[in-house]
């Protein structure tokens, strides 16, 4: 079991991976690189995978983010979370409910839930969630089916709501990474701020940095 | 946990899902009407329905077997086995590895293995495979990316290896249910000869009738 406090700092920098890292790399070099930068937790995101592929993929970045110091989720598949001994799962509208997630993982694996408001917050806290991934913060093109932005101002509302920890996804860049830490983020969920970042090494480590300055200021 | 006896009789119709069932008509009416025929099992399978559409899916067919004391099988996704409280899952070589299932499912929950020769029914026992799903007997279009049809040969090559459970798969229909029950097979898995069927009802009872009739002879 994973103490909120701890679990809040090990949020800071979150890497949603996406196997589009552009051509002549492969994602787990870049994944390599931002936990060399800093990332401090990888969630494991693959919709179109197969599921021996994702197990095949997971196990890498279970080696790596180990090797690391860094927490793993997978987004959605539980069973593939469990199978390769992720830290936990996230999981959102179109995934298992939270409560069937407690019902079949066993005590101390993580589970985060997608929110976009503060009433969505206090409902994944009653139901058992152990963090919120809160947003879209900005439009974002990495997720086309996402609901309308919510803001800086959003990431406030869902912090005055909930003592969970706290993830803002959708749209954050080194622009806005900061701003959000002030709002009351414990840390930023990115994609593309590093999968298509040419440096994803110095990526994580500026966009972390930013986290850091928000949650001083 | 169900005794290996008990769970060969139980797979002697074997109803696997396709969402295409036809117009004018819903996946679970054709599911009930199976049942009230006869049919012994039921795996879901819904290789492109989210996880959430899948689980509330599952936990009407949940319903509709414990009614008519049919067994449950879930396609793939363990997860959702697991969080409708279905009797099992069935995995093939695209899916989460048979040793990682047993690590992550309580005793007693029903593991099947797709395999198509003696040595992966032999792999699949010696890894704890509960029963085997064995074929494509004939050609089949429900699965573009089967094998090459094993044939009737196939199913008593399979049967004089393994002495676990054995149900027939892939371009079965009532021309060659009773061969296939003939050749050592303790029931057989269909998806057009029931989805297709005008009458699933019937279909599934005089799919039976066939399977008893190999079995007797």
């Amino acid at each position: 079991m994973i103490p909120r406090e701890e679990l809040a700092r090990r949020l800071a920098l979150l890497f949603v991976t996406d196997p589009d890292v552009g051509p002549g790399r492969e994602l787990v070099e870049v994944v390599r690189a931002a936990l060399r930068g800093g990332a401090t937790a990888v969630q494991l995101r693959a919709k179109s995978a197969g599921t021996r592929e994702m197990v095949e993929l997971g196990r890498r970045l279970r080696e790596d983010t180990a090797a690391l110091g860094a927490l793993l989720f997978v987004n959605d598949r539980v069973d593939v979370a469990l199978a390769i001994g992720a830290d936990g799962a996230h999981v959102g509208d179109d995934d298992l409910p939270l409560v069937a997630v407690r019902s079949i993982a066993p005590p101390g694996f993580v589970v985060g839930r997608s929110v976009d408001s503060a009433g969505e917050a206090e409902t994944a806290e009653r139901e058992g969630a152990d963090y919120v991934g809160v947003g879209p913060v900005t439009a974002t093109p990495s997720k086309l089916d996402a609901a309308a932005p919510i803001g800086v101002e959003g990431i406030a509302a869902v912090r005055a709501a909930t003592g969970l920890p706290l993830v803002a996804i959708g749209g954050i860049d080194l622009a806005n990474a900061e701003a959000v830490a002030r709002a009351g983020a414990d840390g930023v969920a990115v994609i593309r701020a590093l999968t298509r970042s040419e440096d994803p090494e110095r990526a994580a480590r500026e966009l972390l940095e930013a986290v850091r300055r928000g949650q001083r200021g």
